[in-house]
């Protein structure tokens, strides 16, 4: 098959269309770099030693004797380009990562929350409109997010995408409905997540698109089989305040003996997925794609769900870390439960890679071994979803002690 | 009150703009004059003969001694000089029509498409950017449509915005919750106005923002109590196959003596509003802010609903003209119910304009006056949902007959 990876120089782009060249697919990677180019603004850099697109694809070929293509190109504010493109390529499925992906960076400041909505809405608005107009029947695959659904669940399992409801009507019966799990964002970039889905589904509606909506819990992990052919074609590894996920910052701040930070109570339970099921899984998608007509199909990606402080204390039962709660830049329920179902993926026979097998070697492999290039002031959080939060996550004495400690 | 209305020089803002100056408000268009441009790029004219902007509030200020400020700015592409403009002007609201309102435009060709998405999305999230980013407590007003709801009901009153559920949980109990009505978009227009309505929810969640989301019906007829004071004040009239609204539609295609051009089965059933009443509900829903804190206010801004077909007869009996039976180039149900509650602007003292006390003084002093400037060659629809309706449209015999009959 012949697949374009939009976004594929990225966290989870990367080991994707390492794993379907390994499949056998033919994998052109869409890229603006635009990742790349945040680094640069904000002043941080991967935990691991991460080469250009180009030098890791060549190592790819080199490993392997199998070609990924490099496509430099702004998928959000080339449409022409991006037409032309898949006119002349012509793939059988389209894998969109091309998003900005953090929440804590689309809250900076109000320039990141127009480029983080300006880029996310234009860039799958793009993809739609290219589809239609050039009249190719390509899968589209989409990495959504777990964010959707907001993390306040009313006590019912989480289903995949579409919640059956009970609506009165004007004669007094009940009836039957599955609408689009009603949306509630946390973040500027989670908002844009739920416009894609508005957006997949009108376009599947009046086009008949096939497509696909990954609904992601957070991803942990670094290694895949394939990035571990070779030294130079390790993942990146981000652990500071703003694209660092949740775990991946635990086992790096134990790695360097700075406490684990815990904003809040710590009582947010999220879903959680190493690195190796979310490529196995996109996989999953590609191979059972929707037939023409069919509405959006969305999975719930992802494994285990665990509360932030009760991860916290494995990882310190682990590592011997102190734990910090400090205030929570987030707008968010202290406290939540979170019923996830994931059937679909199960059924597909996906085999999770569990917490507990799979933490120590990140310790050992990753976080232990590139602790020499942790940037300790890049560790905090900085960003707050309002100015009230700002000022009191900047005020707190905890806070400030770390800051002390890490030298920032 | 100090009133920016974005969007101001448009087919509501301006009987808008006009109306509120007359309460005795500060007004202050922003406007980037978009609409005149799409005339330009169309072809096509306003039936009535409309002034510049700069001169129509120039007459307005000699007949009434009150002053409309016009500010040259567009929204949607340039948020640092509204940001800055919102500092210095500070309003206490804004009335927000600054986005691509005609759904036939938005489904030209994929240019449209791109336009429309990235014009609106961009224009409602600047302005919620903008606000939190100068901290200005301003009530946003935003002019939405009905037809976020989608046009296929089950059986139920579409509510104000918010739908009682009742979801199964995992212990089998029913749990009841209101959601925000789950969006059905019929358009790429539509469904920009469905992408707004969640980046309201998320800015008022998570920044207390104050907002009001009007849900439009379809807006007849021409003249409002302020318009009519000088023959220079007098609002745009669109009849072309993009812009004009069915009915305005209609009464042209009489008074030209074309026949009433009904797509489909005409079984459609949509939602209308007189424009004095629509400038009127402004009012009422300025004068009744939500509080900080309140979830977004939801009003349907309607007054009366009817079939297409039925409309159509109406202004056949009235005027002898002939009904022509043409496909439909939109994507959408062949026949529908609509029943929808505004209750909210009827307690407010709403007393709506009924269509058959107004309808024949539009044919007499609006359309018949104006009937010697119609170019016959654009009143038929030409944009299309999809390839397959284009082609059936343009191989329509009864269509091609038309065309014969209007020399377009």
């Amino acid at each position: 098959m012949k697949i374009a990876i939009l976004g594929g120089d990225g966290f989870v782009g990367w080991p994707t269309s390492l794993h379907l060249s390994a499949c056998g697919h033919d994998v052109h990677i869409v890229d603006n770099l635009s990742r790349r180019w945040i680094d640069t603004e904000l002043g941080v850099q991967s935990l691991t030693p991460m080469d250009s697109i180009q030098e890791r694809t060549r190592i790819w070929t080199e490993q392997t004797g199998k070609a990924i293509g490099f496509h430099l190109l702004d998928v959000a504010s080339d449409y022409e380009r991006l037409k032309a493109w898949l006119a002349e390529h012509r793939p059988d499925a389209i894998i969109h990562f091309a998003e900005q992906r953090a929440a804590p960076y689309s809250m900076k400041s109000d320039r990141h929350k127009t480029y983080t909505v300006s880029n996310n809405v234009n860039a799958s608005h793009n993809v739609l409109n290219a589809l239609v107009a050039t009249g190719l029947d390509a899968h589209l695959v989409h990495l959504g997010t777990m964010g959707v659904y907001g993390y306040s669940t009313v006590g019912a399992a989480i289903p995949e995408g579409y919640l059956p409801v009970d609506i009165t009507l004007e004669n007094g019966e009940r009836a039957p409905q599955e609408i689009l799990y009603p949306a509630n964002p946390g973040s500027v970039y989670h908002m844009t997540k739920c416009l894609d889905q508005l957006m997949f589904q009108f376009y599947a509606k009046n086009d008949g698109l096939r497509i696909t909506d990954l609904h992601q819990g957070v991803v942990w992990g670094t290694h895949t089989k394939e990035t571990r052919l070779h030294p130079q074609l390790i993942n990146r590894f981000d652990y500071d305040g703003d694209y660092g996920t949740v775990l991946n910052r635990f086992l790096i701040q134990a790695a360097v003996k700075y406490p684990l930070t815990v904003h809040g109570t710590g009582g947010q339970t999220r879903a959680f997925i190493h690195i190796q099921d979310s490529v196995r899984c996109i996989e999953l998608a590609l191979n059972t794609p929707p037939a023409a007509g069919e509405r959006v199909k969305i999975f719930n990606q992802m494994t285990e769900t665990h509360r932030v402080r009760d991860l916290a204390q494995i990882v310190a039962d682990m590592t011997g870390a102190d734990i910090a709660y400090l205030p929570n830049p987030r707008k968010e329920v202290e406290e939540n439960d979170l019923i996830v179902k994931n059937d679909q993926f199960r059924e597909l026979g996906l085999d999770p890679i569990k917490l507990e097998s799979g933490l120590l070697s990140e310790i050992v492999e990753v976080a232990e071994k590139f602790a020499y290039r942790v940037d300790r002031t890049r560790i905090p959080c900085v960003s707050a979803w309002t100015e009230d939060l700002a000022r009191k996550v900047e005020t707190d004495p905890e806070r400030r002690r770390l800051k002390v400690v890490s030298g920032g």
